[in-house]
Parts: C-alpha cells; structure tokens; sequence
C-alpha cells in the first residue's frame, strides 16, 4: 500500500496556483484538499454550498475541517432561497417528477451547487476548479458541463475520478498525511437538500429491494391525522395553515418539519442516467411531494385542457434535460417563461390530509376555480349550453371520423 | 302533475319501427322504454353492455325488468374482455392517468358500451337509437359520437335529453303506467366496471370534500400487509403469485379482489369534460392503479430513456382523445401501433407490497433489465467506459451551450 | 320567387334594439342590414376592420353603401396595426405554416375582425351582434366563438346560416328592396389581407388544379433577379434594405410590393376545416412566405438545437389552435410567452434572391451568429474540443443503446 | 517533412490481425490502407458501401485501387436497396425534412454504410474495424456509435482522427509509399448518394454564400415544363407516369433522372451537428423534395388532423435522433411501427408539374380522399350537417375559455 502512496506523490507543478475546491467535509473531497496541496502545489480554496442539508453547527464543523487540511480559503454559501428561486420554483411550476416518480432532489442540488462554484471560481479569477466526482455517475457530467459553459477555458481537475483510487486507498494516504477524521463508511449514503432526502444502500444497487425502516433518514413518529391548508400565490407556496412566510423556501422547510415526521413521500426510482445505464435510488421528500400533488391539484381547477396538456408536455422535457445537467441551454428560459405566464391565475388553497406513509388532497378553494359553480355544475343543466347544442357539437366534433369511416367502407 | 303527463302523450306516429335502446335498468333507461314504446309507438330492442360491473343475477333482473317494461327483445352481451382487448390493454400499455391521476375508468366503459350498441344496431337493422343521457354530462357526447360515426344515419333519440324532465317527473309517469320499481335516489351514484368503479355524492358536487368511508363501495377488511408478485408478459398482466390466466380480464379481476378489501386505489379527480366545464368524481381503482404502476416500473426498467419519453407524450393524447370519445380517429390505431411494438420487451415479474390504502412497487425481475450488473452498475466503475470517456462526453454534451453563452459575452 | 319574398318578411319585433352587423359591402352583408332592419326592426350599425386589403377608396365606397342600405352608424376600424400586434407577430416567431404549406392568411384575419367587432358591440352596448358567415365554412365558428368569449349574453344572429337562401333570392330580395349594387359574381372568390392573400374557384373545389394565371390577384411584372436585406430585430422584421419602419406592419406590405411583383407564394393549400371536412384554398402571400422563411433561417443560426425543436412543437399546435379560432384560450398566451422569450437573440441581416415565382434564403449576418467561426467551423478542428473528447462522448452517447442490444443479444 | 513521415513509422504489432476499413477511394482512407497493413501490421479488408452515389465503373476503380494499396480483401456491397428499405422508406412516411429544409441526405447514408460495415465485420470475425473520420464531424460519431452498438468489444481504430495529419502530410506519406492516385483537391466537396448529393466548399463555410452554378454536380439541360404523375402504394412511390417499379428505390432514381435535370431540389442548409456546432451545407435533391411534398400532399387528403399532427411531432424527433446515428435506439421501430400504420390508405396518384428550379404539386386522385365531394364540399351545405349544428358546436368548443374569461371579468 505504501507503494500506492508513493505513486501519488507529485512535484508540486503547480505551485502557488489558485484552485477552487467543491467541498463536502467527505473522504473523496477531503483526499482532494490534501493530494491537490502536497502533490499537485495548488493553493486550495473551498467551498460549499449548503442547500438546505446542512445545519450551522455542521457547516463550521466542515470549515474547521477544511483550514484543518490545509485549504488557503473556504467559503460558505447559504444557497438555499437561490436554490428555489434559481430552479425549484419552475420545478413546482411544472410539476417535475422524474418518470412521473422523483423530484429531482439530487439532480437540481447538483447544478445550483455548480452554478455557485462556477460564479465563485470566476469571482476569484482562479485557472482551475476541482470537485470530487467518481467517473462513474451523474455528477461529474453536471459539474463539467456546468464548468465549461460558465468558465470556458478554466481547467477541470478530477483527482478521484482520474486517480480511480479505492476508499481504501484514500484512507491509507490521508492517514499517511496525519489526517485525522472520521473514516467509517456509512451503511446508507445520505443526501439531503431544501427539495428532498436520497437514499442509497444494498438494497437500491438491484433491481429488487425496498429499504428497510432503519435505512430512512426521518423517525416516524406521528400517527393519526392531521389536515393542512397550503396557500398559493401565483404557482408559489407562501403560507401554511394562514401562517405567511418571508420567502418560499422557508414555507418548504416548515412543511416538511410538519410532514416528514409521517414518513409522507419514501420511494424508490429507477431512472436513466445521464451516462446511459440505469440506476436505483431510495428518497424521502415529504414536502416536495406534497407541494406538487397540491399545486397539481389547483392548477387542475384554474388552467385550461390544453394548458394543462402542454405544462405536462414541456415538463417532462424539462425535468429531464435538467436532470441531464442542461439547465443553462436557453430553451429552458423560453420553457420557464411559459411556465411563469401560466401561473397567474394559480392563486388558492389547496387542503390536504396528513397520515402515516400517505396523504390526500383534499380539495381547493380558488377565486379562479374554473369549476365555480357560477357556471354549470357538471352534470346538471345550466344557462350556458342546451342538450341541443351539445348534440350539434357530437356531430360536428366526430364529422371527420364519421367521414373516415364512410371511406374506408366505400373501399372494401 | 298530470299535466306534465298529458304533455308527454304521443301519438305513436313510429309504431312498428324498431329502436335499439341502450338499457341499464335504472329509472332514467326505464323511462326511455315506456315512452318510446306507448307514445312513439316504437318497438324498443334493449341491450345492456356488462363491462364487468354486473353479476349474472343482476343481469337477470335487470332482463326481466325489461320484459315487464315491455320490450320486444332484450340482450344482454359480455363485453368484459372485448372491453379489454379494445381499450383497457392500451391503457395500461401507455400507463394512462387521466391528468396523472384518474384511469379513465367510466370514460372507457362508456365507449365500449356505445360500440357494442352500434354493432347490434346494424346486427338488428334498426333505423333508430336511443340512449338515456341527459343533456349536462360527457355520456351523450360519446354515444352519439360512436353512432354518427358506426351507423351514420341511424337516427338517434333522446328523450331524457330532449323532455329536460325532472326525477320526479319520470317517477310519476312511471307510477302513472303502472310500473313497479325501486323508486329511492341513492345518496351516492356508483359505476363500475373492470377497470374501476366511480363515486359521486354531494362531495364531489363542489370543489373541495372527500367521500365518506360509507360512501366507497368496498368495504375495507384487510388490515397487516402482503407482497403480491404480477407477471406481465409483452405488457400484458397474466399471472398473480404463479397463477395464470385464461384472459388478462380475469387476471385484473382476481387482482381486485386481493387488493380491493385494503382500500387501495381511492382518489377524486377534477377534470375537463368534453363540454367544457369542470368535472369532479370519486373513484375506486385499486387493480388498474396497482397494474399501472407495476407496469410502469418494469417498463422503467426494460425500455430506453426515449421510448419511455414517447410512450408518457403519446399516452398523453391517447388518453385524452379517449376521455372525450374520440376512439375511432384512426390516430388511435396509430398510437396502439407505437404502443404495441413498444411491449415486445415489458415481460417479466414485478413485486407490490399492499398495505391499508397504499402500496409500494417493491422492485422487478426481468430478462430484459436494462439495469443488469452484466453491463456496470451506477455509481461503480464498470468495462464498458471509462472517467475519461464521460469528460471528452461532458464536452461535447454542452458545447452548444457553452457557444452560445461565449457569443452572449461577447455581446455584453 | 315573390313567395320566398313573402316568406322574409317580418314583423319588425326587434324594433329600435341596436345590433352590430360585420359588414364587408358584399351580397351576403348587404342582405342582412335591410333584413335585419326592414324585417327584424333592428337599428343597425355596421362595422368593416380593415385588416390591409381594402384601400381608403373602397373603404369609403363600403361606407357609402352601408349607409344607403339604411344603417344607423358604420364604423371603419385600422386593423393593420392591431392584426400585426395580435397576431401575425406570433405567427412570424414560431414560423407558423399549417400542415407546413399555408400562412394562416383568412384564418387570422377573421380573429383579428372578431375581436374588434365583439369590443365594439361591447363598447356600443348592443344585445345583439350578426355576422354574415353561411352554415358551411370555418368563419362561422370563429365569429360565433369569439363572440361567446368576449360578450357571453350578446345574442348571436345569423341569417345567411338560418335562412339559407339561394344567392339568387337574395339578389331578389335587394332588387325587390329597392337597392343598386353590383350583382355579378365574381369567378374567383378573392380576400386579402396584410398576412395574404386568398383565391378560391372551381379548380380548389376539387383535389386537382391549380388555378390559371388570370385567377391570381397580382400581375407578375418582374424579370430577372433582385437581393434584398431583411433586417429583424428580437424577430420582427424593422427595415429592408437598410430602410426603417415605424412599424413592422408597414415592412410587411413594402416587401409585398417588391415581392408580389414577382409572383412568389403562390400555392394551393389543402387542410382540415373546423367542422371536419378537408377544404382546399389558393392563395398568394409573397411577403409572408419570405419573411417566414427567413426569419426561419435567421433561427436556425441564432437559436440552439432544442429552441428550434420546442418552438416547432408549440408552433404546430399553436398555428392549428388559432385556425380553429381558439384565439382566446390562456394557453396561447402561454405560447406567445414562450416565443417572445426565445426571440432575445433574433437579431440580424438575412439576404434573400429573389426570382419569378421563387426566392432563395442565401445567408445571413449576426451578432448572435451561433455557427460564428471564433468557436470552431464545422469540419475543421478547433480549440473547443479534441478528436478523442468526441470519441468519450460517442461512447457514453451510444451506451444505453449499446447495453439494450446486448440484452437483446442475451435473450436470444 | 521526412521528420513527419518517420513520425508515423510504426512496429507491426497488429502483425496479421484481420481489421475491417470503410474504404470510400479517396485520400483519407487510402492513407488508412497503408498506414495499418504498412505501421499498424493489420491485414487490412476494405469494403465499400454504395448508397446510390457510384457507377458500376466507378466501383470497379475503387477496387482495383485498394488492391493496389495492399488490402487482403476489398468487398462492395450493393445497398441502394437496403437503404431505401431500412431508411427512406421511414423518411418519406414522415415527409422528414430536418429543420423543415434537409432530406437528410449525408446523414442517412452514413447510417447504412456503418450498418453494413458493422455485419461484415461481424462475419468476418474481425476484432479491430476503422473508418477514415477526422475528429471535426458528424461521421466520426455514427460510425463510433453503430460499431459501439452492433460490434461491441470491436476495437475502433481511426488514424486520420488520431494523427491529426493535414491533407499534405498524407499526401507526402502516401507517395512515399510509392502510391500512385490523384492527389488533387476538388473545388467542391460532394457527397451523392439515392437520397440526395451535398455540395460543400467555400461557400458553405460562413452564414453567407449561395453556391454558384457550376458547383451544382448536376447540370440544367432541361427549360419549359413538364407535367408527371407518381403513384403511391400505402406511402410508398411505386410507379411514374404509369411505369411501374420493381422497387422504389428504382422509382426514385427515375424520378431523379426526370427531374434533376431542371436544377430542382438545391438549398443551402445550416443545421447543428452532433457535436454542437452550427454547419451548413449545399445540397441537391430532386427526386427527396418532390416525393416528400408529393408524398405530404396526398396524406393532406386521406389522413385525419390528429394524423397529421402527431406525424409531425413524431418525425421532427425521428428526423433529429436519425441525424444523431441513434438508429437503434429501439424507440425508432417504434415509431416505425406508428408510422407504418398510419400509411394504411396513403395509397393514389399525385400530379407534379416540373419547371426549372422549382416544382408545384397540382393535385392528388385517391380513392381514400376526405375531400370526396360525397361528404360534402367546403364553403357548400350538405346532408352531413346544418348550421344549426355548427351553432351548438361553436358554443360547446368555446365553453371553456368563454367561462375562462368571465371568472377573470368576475376577478376584476
């Protein structure tokens, strides 16, 4: 092993050079502070960018970490009302779920996390950036690809990714370098932002598994029920139970606090990634579903057949191209723009019934209601159209069918 | 009172000619009969399509009621698996949800029915139809859709529609002809049939309100919790728990009797009706949702990122168009085409846990698993590419991007 | 003939209550203001939206008419302007052809006139509003709809489509009334406007012809060959050969005189009408074509893979949507959001040839010029990217493809 | 110079491993011939696919040449067959144009060539197989993409990418070599196969430029006009002005030699390569454009609306992905499968008149036409339907948006 060591050892190439790290206080990036300083001679300025999954005790405790190992600089960004307003807000617009499954919770933190890194990077005028992806997955290419649209030009270092370095391995050199940290690895990886909790285990590297109670990252321990009012304002959740908040993000936390304690929103998905294989992940989004299914369920009252037919259309394109780390192609600008015109009237409260591992919407109560009962009930007569009319609509509206058929008769 | 009932007094200026009159037996169809018969004079052929919803006993009541009423002839017709092999097997192939939430339960039913109608009323030679839709619902739409389109010329009648009488008008004239019946409203309308049963009730009347636990028509008695195992074979469900079936119709009602009694499958959706207004209806689905997301998550398993991209925008439509009747445009065939081929590898099996009105796809087995370890497994290094691979890959995924965001600089 | 006469007459039972007739001059127009007030007793006040085919002259003329036809008021509205606003920017940004082929000319223009006939009915405070549509072709559904839309309660009167008369009784009818206007049917029926102009006669009432030279409303009177610069600004066309317009409208109709001139946009388009019959229509529309064209070119320079891909899908949807007057649906709102967004870089010189009876698009100059040669040219290597980043990328691109093959390869 | 040949110099490690070369004749990949038997120490098997673009002459040539060069084997394999049956035949059903301008030419014919190539490499039991792609295009990912799908495992070996010579530098290596062929650079590089020839050169280069006249490979010979009939057999072209075909591919080439000769079918296109950047190219394709709008204009007739449109959204992507090498991504046999059967009645005739540089579709004749005068002619009443039909139907159409606009008013 010492020759592994050995082999890593570097020159110091670089010295003096500005390199700005992604940063999360783990093995992979921590290996990166101390290979990057000793080996390569950058002078390593890290970063993170707390998304929501980190409390302010966490947050110092990985600065202490990172001047620990060495780092020139850290920088602590509190991203989590950009993170909204940057992409949850168009994800809760046009209801986003992955293959009709999974908010995105990785996938969307990813690029908000590059975004910052990137503007960062150029903030500092430094030549090179670094994170700690493995060549193996989706983050890598939503770090790269972010990197060279936002900083062309700018080098991309990829210790782990290049090195193919074992955890093994990892821990054997940083404890080589004096590194002190905690090195067990953790039975259930955990990621954990503003719009959702990933889940990874034995369980979700096959094809078949559930993970079991212990694997979820919330205690259960509410039971009974309990029903919530949601308060939207164009497309945007601003209060709870008449409880108002400065900013959306805020509305999201507290939501979850109420309802993660259900175990509302624990799934599994397997989806496409980026690279071409399939892969499996467990979640936990109590708050981010319950948002969507509510704001579905008022936009259903408020928009129009063929409005609701093309937010689903664009959405599904456009949860998938962000998944892909697309999020800074234009086309997604001109989507958020449809988005944001089709919000206007999305202005209501949406009740809802919390209960263990499920919920129910309710109903909705909006001024825009295109349900309102000022205009016909369905299945009752009205002022606005006769039994007449609809039967002159029947044979105008199946004409060109009664026509085809007609055809094909006349054929045979 | 009388009055109203000298007002419907005809002159049975058909008499002799022969009407097919699609007959349920409730009191708006058995109105149809009488007043076809004793003021139009026509000789009323009556036919109730069962697409699952009926017992053999019902069947025969509702056959001699039509007697007594005094139809010329009644037929009853087994539409279960004709409405399977039609429409329900599309459903499920395009994984359908009527704005991601509702199966299409009643609007499927409805058209099946309509076709059976057509196809007896040029069995019969008839010269006219009738049908019991009043003129405020989605129903009329269909059946006169399918008519003009199957039988164009066939006259269609609709006296509930045209006579705008009231319950308590038909009632009476009822009793007035000597007609025993039961008479009582139920508090809730249900419908149902192979692929779900509808519930409406004062809640579902205005835009917010669940149904009562007495208002759903299965009653929950399982409680505790059960993995079930489905077996689809090129899309089609046709197996439980290593049973087969002769017919995936008998296979969806076998599974509705496991997984009904949990309560599984309840919702209520709004929607758009085909006239225009908004729409609200309670539903029991507990077979097609379970069937559509077990289908679904083999699918995400077997098929390629596009296919299902394709597959979620043309189920889109298809349902859509199907909802509003419109399932002879030869567009359909089209769609069934794509969908059909699309199955060739959506074999294998797929676990459910059931529990009390929930339940969790729990992971599949198959041939086709897109996700085998053979070839990598996300987030592990595999044979097939390498990190540098995917960098030389993140360059040239975004570099139009990262062009055009050179060109906006450039032009700052 | 005298007896079809009598049979008009009327009682005059509307008497003094107003109603807002659109008027063109025609027979049909001329038929309803002495019908509607001779026998109906409505006082009538006629209004003519000029949408750019009439001149000041004709415009007066029509005006003379009305009001010796006896209207109380006639109002002549300058629609070129609000047309362009409403409309025909739209269709420009998402190059709107139906089925590929036609420019929307008649479709548009009976929107634009509808909105303004429906605000004038409104602003005037009329119950009543007549159109002059028959019961046979598209406009009646645009007319009737927009007007449900914008004045729900305002009474609809139609008496071409309710009366159904010969063309004959009505000359009759004006003959017996006293009225002097020219009878003669024209051989083809032409209607122009600023977004074109259409033709129709006996060689479009059927599936083969192509109508003869004399039945085109502009004589070619261009030789040889012409270039011209067509400047769009954030995609509205501004100037032509580096001369300015106040307006895009009136760049619209200068390159009409230079084009038309040429005979380029002629074309017989058939498609599907809103009752469900197919309907073939000539029509020549020199400006709109080039400027569609071009813009279109400009697009493909500025814009990235997948705006191009999503403004065709929306504009597809959107041109049929506006055919069938669904003007006022919020979706399109939603589209134009959409398109309006995705114009920011359309900016530049495009440079078109012109020729008898075609043009060509031979380039183009901008600012946003995605294919500009700083990032690479196409065919020659460059600093973006290496031979080996692109062979990653094919790796990773083809992968999921790759892993179904060898599936498919493992099952055999 | 001799410091760049010598540069090359390699060992014969391949010494008798079998690789399989795409061989076109020209300079790249006769350089390939040499420098793998010569360097690598391959046993070089050269095989050339002919899509349409070579005379029997011309082949012969070309293998005369790659035995001179040293190949073990040269193989030509006839495809103008396959490549209409495996591709075109889906190009015309979609009436494919990318960008609404490009039949696609090139982009389909590398398709079918890697196609076979990957077969006989298969066949041949090669475990190495090269083509002559430089690393600056489109070509180099198809081949990569295909060989990665179809041989996987094969290694791919692509010296010109590689080695990144200039053109000079391979002429110097090859005449080294002793090699004796035409060394001279065309003015214009042209690509010709069934589906249509590309024509770059400087031109082409930059956002501006018409190719000139004698850059076209076809000359004009024909002036006047012409009048031709094609015959269609459920979307396929099978007969010419009544001369029937044994294939259509053979129909095709007839068309081209009727119609190429009046300069029809030229354009420049600008599009997005795979690889993110903008090209253009010139191209020349008479006999794609006038069966493609030919092939249109007739589905115009006997297709439904929803047909068409679903037409259209389905070959923009199947147009794009094909562009993209994806060919076997299984998604496109299911669209296949769509577009298959939508061609069910594109059976009849349609009139083309031919002038130079320009064509007009004049009409179509099929027995399945909607149009068919005995459903009723546009702008005519008929049995089909009254005004009165209309009027309801007009109001049922609008209902949505006409409550739509009165909850906004009641908002107000």
């Amino acid at each position: 092993m010492v020759s592994k060591i050995d082999s890593l050892k570097g020159s110091q190439e670089r010295k003096g050079e500005k390199i700005i790290l992604g940063f999360s206080g783990g093995l992979d990036t921590s290996f990166c502070v101390k290979y990057l300083t000793d080996e390569q001679g950058y002078e390593v300025h890290s970063i993170i960018v707390n998304t929501g999954g980190f409390t302010e005790e966490e947050l110092k405790d990985i600065e202490a970490h990172a001047y620990k190992l060495g780092v020139k600089s850290h920088t602590t960004i509190d991203a989590v009302k950009s993170y909204y307003d940057r992409i949850i807000k168009y994800l809760v617009f046009g209801n986003v779920l992955k293959n009709n499954t999974y908010p995105l919770s990785v996938s969307a933190e990813r690029l908000v996390q590059a975004l910052h890194i990137a503007e960062h990077a150029k903030a500092m005028g430094a030549k090179a950036v670094a994170h700690g992806s493995t060549g193996a997955g989706n983050d890598q290419v939503r770090f790269d690809m972010i990197f060279h649209i936002m900083i062309p030009g700018v080098e991309i270092i990829t210790p782990i990714r290049d090195l193919k370095l074992s955890r093994e391995e990892e821990i054997d050199y940083l404890k080589f370098k004096g590194v002190e940290m905690n090195f067990a690895k953790a039975v259930y990886s955990i990621n954990k932002g503003l719009w959702g909790t990933s889940v990874g285990g034995k369980e979700t590297l096959s094809s078949k598994g559930m993970l079991p109670e212990e694997a979820w990252p919330t205690h259960v321990s509410k039971t009974g029920d309990e029903e919530i009012k949601l308060h939207f304002n164009k497309g945007e959740l601003i209060a709870i139970n008449d409880q108002s908040f400065a900013h959306p993000a805020e509305a999201i936390q507290q939501l979850q606090a109420i309802a993660g304690a259900y175990g509302i929103g624990r799934d599994i998905h397997v989806g496409d990634t980026i690279i071409g294989i399939k892969g499996r992940v467990g979640f936990e989004a109590a708050a981010p579903m319950i948002i969507l299914k509510s704001h579905h369920a008022l936009e259903k009252h408020v928009l129009t057949k063929w409005q609701l037919n093309w937010k689903d259309q664009l959405a599904l394109f456009y949860g998938n191209w962000l998944h892909e780390g697309q999020i800074l192609d234009p086309v997604m600008r001109d989507i958020e723009a449809f988005f944001q015109n089709s919000q206007e009237n999305v202005t209501g409260e949406v009740f809802v019934q919390l209960l263990p591992y499920r919920f129910q919407v309710i109903g909705i109560n909006s001024a825009y209601d295109l349900m309102s009962s000022k205009f016909g009930k369905y299945g009752e007569m009205n002022t606005g159209f006769t039994g007449e009319d609809v039967r002159g609509f029947s044979k105008i509206f199946g004409n060109q069918t009664s026509i085809y058929h007609q055809v094909q008769e006349s054929n045979k």
